[in-house]
């Protein structure tokens, strides 16, 4: 069995009102140094063969199909 | 100028809705192998100072007090 984990991030330049916000609300708990924040997501995918040729392969098809929007999004896919 | 990756993942045995549509989602693509999928956060936070003790200290605190629920999620804190 393999595990993998994909990272998806808007990309530089993307607006990020989520993340915009959690800075504020961290700026009004009082961590006054805290700069930019960007949200995203992550998905823990396991997967039931042990080809990670095979793996890598599919997971970047998984991203590009429908884990993540490759207009606006980047991703990153780590075999664990 | 420091930069940091947090990474909230929902805990062994809470239940993932979102996950398991993502399984069954991908399972229809056509990816059969394909076993369990959870999904989590990530965060990346810029911090205005270069004392890494301190930001460890206060990325946990902000973890803890906005963004994990750590009844039900865990954290993972990352310099990069």
């Amino acid at each position: 069995m393999i595990k993998a984990r994909i990272i998806v991030t808007l990309k530089n330049g993307v607006l990020d009102p989520q993340g915009k916000a959690i800075e504020n609300a961290l700026g009004g708990l009082g961590f006054g140094d805290v700069g930019q924040v960007r949200q995203g997501k992550v998905f823990d995918i396991e997967l039931a063969h042990d080809d990670k040729v095979k793996a890598e392969t599919d997971l970047k098809a998984m991203c590009d199909k429908l884990l993540a929007n490759t207009v606006i999004e980047n991703y990153a896919v780590e075999i664990v």
